[in-house]
């Protein structure tokens, strides 16, 4: 019999739903700065220490202005001369001022360098997400019904980009990798979800409002206490700060008990009423379902996808002809009922997985396509660096593997991908990291994971996980079900293996222990290959040796005559296992979140009186390619566009016609803030006029060709810059602000 | 204030929560018979006129037959001589033959015409099914764990089928038409639920054995009754068996309590017991869970994907720069908490629904793109034809909207999508039908609905109901939510309307009924155009009238300086009215199921000792498109095979090498059995061999070419007789089985 224990994955419990305590955690580095992305001011390692010495000095000011205080008031009940006093209290004042000046440089210390940072990346954010929302890339679920936190609809932009990043990930892992794609239900009944351990551990700490019974995160107040201490309260000593920088840092590690210690010790109430809370308890995060009309069938609504894989392995193993390596791919909704969800489309209620679990023989971790990914370099963090206080850097994957920094080739053949992948999306390369879970973050059975994070205004925000998950899933589901979820290597000729075989002599070991005997036996059974080679020499050598027997907690004496441990030879066949996982599992709206803001800038209007919206979008994975304006409401014109915008169809090229009378400067404005990578304005009947988005360079195209064009570059047949080379350039400011 | 009856649309109540019943009923019709589906065994008009002829003879003849026994009896009993009895008994034995004779005619009367009909069907599907499961185009999910009844997951064919008809109706319904397409959650707050009438009404009537608990859905129990007795009772009388036939057909309009009756009056018992039955009592279909952690937020896992689309109705309006029609689409999960789902895929618990929901202005419901369907012919059966007992037949879309038998224009533009949809996909369209609801299965609100159904081995499916709902749903939420759902129709100038203006005297009304002054002015305010102009006339004339108030209860005399009524004229800018909602939901799992029948076929093997299993998928919806396969085990061979391999990747063409050394033969099998078109076979290190899958055609390509002659007709750029005609023909058996 196997004991396992049930323990989560770290893609689980540090998944979506741990995600926010990273955010704060002591690893934060300093990425390269991006002239686009002007709120992003670190602290730098100086900085903190300067923190530090500032909170110090400003404690002792404090002293001298309370000591001066007291002088003051002592020459004043001492009756001593104005000027005395005068001379004191200017002294005083002079004190005071250095101490507000010393307040001043703390307060900019803990908000960032220049003072505003925290404010600078909160205008973009909010910037990004007024045009987001307003555009409905995505809109709050239910709104006319104030809505419900945590559930988000994509409007028709954000749909678009989401079905275009699905296609792309389709093609670049499913097609490309000849995955076996499944598609299973998220009803799931609850012996499945048992086995994963998700009844059991899929929980995070609340607390409730005693009073009004609203119920918090545990951990999430008691965060935010300490963030809003460290950096509104200037007069805690250095320590203090130390401290509650120390908890930030271990938040994740804490239990029940040790967060309920000390929310009761910092005085945490409830947030919005101050009423005392209750102590914290685990509050398990799936939506719990009833499946038929008896009640008698609890289920839940999947939390990951990933274990509708696990369950088909056999099948699936089969479908491939019995042969190792393979891997399956589900792209679905997945479901966790946060306690209280915050930080937009981060942590959100309902969401899209898409997740990958590639099945490997433990003893050939080796990939037939690593060679492809070896030269890729790009932002690694690896455990030494983040314990050590380093940051992460450039390294190539290649040096990675075989220094084994990175487990093995196959996951580094995954994180090569998942780079590829992600970048040719959009996301900026320089806020891009794959970061290595520390050993404390990492499930037992895990042999290494890695987590690609990507920057934005919330912070590093883990996208995707890429996991050796080890046999640890099969194994679960083969001990609950019954069903083995093995396989098998067949040897080409059949191979000699010796194994170990341990035969208890029951009538001695019966005579001897009598009702005790199975227990013995048992025991005995149990031993593993070291254990049994040492009694067997120690019974050659002495007759006789002490053996513990757990069940019965004491040692029992056994004889030479009551087992017999030997060692046989034996032909096999094949080698029968349980394959390893490497589970790489993309969060699908986190990648989209990230990529709206990687996308976002501003630009002056031609005017210079206002701040016009764009969103650099890929034509891959741009809402819409294509718009066809009419330079002038005309018939003429408008029959042209609607024969480009036939042509388009046909070229499958997704495109708008506007033909309302609006400037073409303002047309333009408005499908530059939903990111469309070109505009064909029809401004004669034989040729138009092609506008690239981020460059506003305008070519002349003839019509007939006009769709052609478009669709060779969306289509990354050719660049914009081809383009540019080949057509004649429109040079009249009259179809540009 | 206006009164909502939140009765649910017919596509919810007949949608996939009653189609069984509907199977069975009156109207089933005699297709084309397809050479390729030998189990279509249909019972004419004048079979079904057999069938009761027969019952009467079968009815006469079983009482000649006792009556005659009764007479043997007598004539024993008397000690008549032998010869008298055995004369007797001779004339019995052959009254014995005769009825067991017309006993075998209405056996075969009852289940097909050559009394195999049901079991062709049958074996027919099994064969299908027995192929599609080993194949694992779907499997039962959670296998392992025995499974749970109405969960299916699609296996790597089945996947790539669904997303490739998922990828097509984008293409031709939301990029074609431009369609808004939007991405709502699955988990959905009870308010919502409950202003479209779910939380009310989305039941079914459910029964359970009184002492297991087991539960079974009451249709369903009299269903099988019915229909047991109907096949397998040939003693019932001709009027006994009318009457089952009348409770079949009108299964679905049963209430609750009439259901109850009829199960107490048939004896009906649980069918795995026999144990007796409790009354009927509804079970609301929705997977019901608890939002947020307080335990104190309903929700549920939604049942369709509208209702998210109409509660975003106004952004959406504001998105499409306040003009209609247009149309917003969602693809997503719905989920349906089926009492006993059975029917395989037909009949599920949770699913993927792709849906239209197209808004039109009430008085205009003309399509601009209406003359492109107006030609399409095919098999319709509208309401009168379906109560007057006849069959569907082949009509000029345009004719059935000029004669008003589909209600407008878009609709009818919708309808021909649809068709245009599904026989793309590869449904025969001799076994699609559009069938009208009748007068009782439709909504009171509904203006028109029309299903798409399709026949399969189950019947005739209904696989997309088109209905136009009118303003029914936006209405509903703009109730519950008070926030207006409507639109606006601005006139290009002012237009002067007459609108009737009723001004209570309050001060003449407070005199007159004191504490009943507001029920009075109500009341008053209340009226309609006509019965206000009724009123004034009548003050006009006589000075007095008597006044109902419901809200008293009693008539008032209202006198002439009391209320003043009078017809004023308005400018009014814009006209604001509640749009129309035309709405086209496809069942994906359905279409699919009937597609993969509507495709299956099986052919004798070469060497005529098995029949091999084909899927006749075009490629459009084929799960690989090509498989690439050197003839023999050979290095120089498998490097081609990759070169080809690669081109096809690069061409996006989704493909499968087979590196087995399995004979040419089996391997063909075996992609023909996945539905696979085309087969490159590396035969030489120059051309290759292009074979067609259901021709069985072979071509000789260039190795450089192949990948491209296979994209070109994937695409649909050119077609296989295209191909054939250009290269030149493969002659050798070599490559064939």
């Amino acid at each position: 019999m196997r004991f396992l224990i049930p323990l989560i994955s770290s893609s689980i419990t540090s998944g979506h739903s741990r995600i926010t305590s990273r955010l704060l955690s002591a690893h934060l580095t300093k990425p390269q700065l991006s002239t686009l992305h002007p709120f992003f001011n670190y602290q730098t390692p100086s900085m903190a220490a300067s923190e530090e010495s500032l909170r110090k000095a400003l404690a002792e000011k404090q002293s001298a202005v309370e000591a001066h205080g007291n002088a003051v008031r002592a020459l004043k009940a001492a009756k001593a001369t104005k000027q005395e006093i005068d001379a004191a209290i200017e002294a005083l004042n002079s004190l005071k001022l250095e101490k507000s000046s010393i307040e001043k440089q703390l307060q900019a210390a803990v908000s960032g360098s220049d003072g505003d940072g925290a404010l600078s990346r909160e205008a973009f954010r909010q910037a990004a997400v007024n045009t987001l929302e307003r555009r409905l890339f995505y809109i709050p679920s239910f709104k006319i019904y104030r809505g419900v936190a945590g559930l988000y609809d994509y409007g028709p932009p954000g749909c678009a980009v989401k079905s275009n990043v699905l296609a792309f990930w389709r093609q670049h892992f499913v097609l490309e990798e000849n995955m076996l794609e499944v598609d299973c239900p998220c009803v799931t009944p609850e012996v499945v979800l048992k086995a994963s351990g998700h009844v059991d551990k899929f929980t995070d700490l609340m607390v409730k409002d005693e009073k009004t019974g609203t119920c918090y995160r545990a951990d999430h107040l008691l965060k935010d206490f300490c963030n809003e201490k460290l950096q509104k309260d200037l007069t805690i000593s250095a320590e203090k700060a130390a401290e509650l920088k120390h908890v930030l840092a271990t938040l994740d590690d804490l239990s029940a008990e040790a967060l309920g210690a000390k929310i009761k010790e910092y005085g945490i109430t409830a947030p919005d009423t101050k009423n005392p809370l209750s102590d914290p308890y685990p509050f398990n995060l799936m939506f719990q379902t009833s499946i038929g009309p008896s009640g008698l069938s609890p289920g839940y609504m999947r939390p990951e996808t990933a274990q509708g894989i696990f369950v088909n392995f056999k099948d699936l193993y089969y479908y491939n002809g019995n042969k190792l390596p393979f891997a399956a791919a589900q792209i679905g909704q997945a479901f966790r009922n946060e306690i209280s969800p915050r930080q937009g489309l981060l942590r959100v209620r309902e969401f899209t997985l898409a997740e990958i679990e590639h099945f490997v023989d433990p003893e050939d971790k080796s990939h037939p396509k690593y060679s492809q990914v070896v030269d890729l370099e790009f932002l690694m963090f690896p455990r030494d660096e983040q314990m050590s206080g380093q940051s992460a850097k450039k390294i190539r994957l290649g040096d990675a593997v075989s220094k084994g920094t990175v487990n093995n080739e196959t996951l580094g053949y995954f994180i090569g991908r998942v780079y590829l992948f992600l970048t040719r999306l959009g996301i900026d390369k320089d806020r891009l990291r794959f970061r290595q879970h520390l050993a404390n973050e990492m499930a037992h059975y895990a042999a290494d994971c890695w987590d690609a994070e990507i920057e934005c205004s919330y912070g590093w925000i883990e996208c995707v996980g890429i996991a050796d998950r080890s046999a640890y899933d099969l194994c679960a589901h083969s001990d609950k079900s019954g069903v083995p979820l093995v396989a098998a290597e067949k040897f080409s000729e059949p191979r000699e293996v010796e194994k170990l075989v341990i035969a208890p002599v029951k009538k001695e070991l019966g005579l001897a222990f009598k009702g005790s005997q199975k227990n013995v036996v048992e025991a005995l059974e149990a031993m593993n290959e070291k254990e049994a080679l040492e009694m067997k020499a120690a019974l050659e050598s002495k007759g006789e040796v002490e053996f513990y027997v757990c069940t019965l907690g004491k040692n029992v004496p056994i004889k030479k005559n009551m087992v017999s441990i030997s060692k046989e030879k034996k032909k096999e066949h094949q080698r029968v296992f349980t394959p390893s996982v490497i589970e790489p599992s993309f969060g699908i709206g986190r990648i989209i979140y990230c990529l709206f803001e990687h996308s976002f800038y501003t630009r002056p209007s031609k005017a210079g009186d206002e701040q016009l919206n764009v969103f650099r979008f890929p034509p891959l994975v741009a809402p819409i390619k294509c718009t066809v304006f009419p330079l002038v409401q005309n018939q003429q014109y408008e029959d042209i566009a609607k024969v480009i915008s036939k042509s388009l169809t046909t070229a499958g090229i997704s495109h708008k016609i506007d033909i309302t009378g609006t400037s073409i400067g303002k047309r333009y404005a408005r499908t530059d803030e939903l990111g469309v990578p070109f505009a064909i304005t029809v401004d004669s009947t034989k040729d138009v006029t092609i506008r690239e988005r981020d460059s506003k360079l305008q070519v002349r195209v003839g019509v007939e060709e006009a769709a052609l064009v478009v669709k060779s570059v969306t289509d990354g047949l050719r660049t914009w810059e081809d383009v540019w080379e080949k057509y004649p350039h429109h040079t009249s400011g009259s179809a540009d602000d």
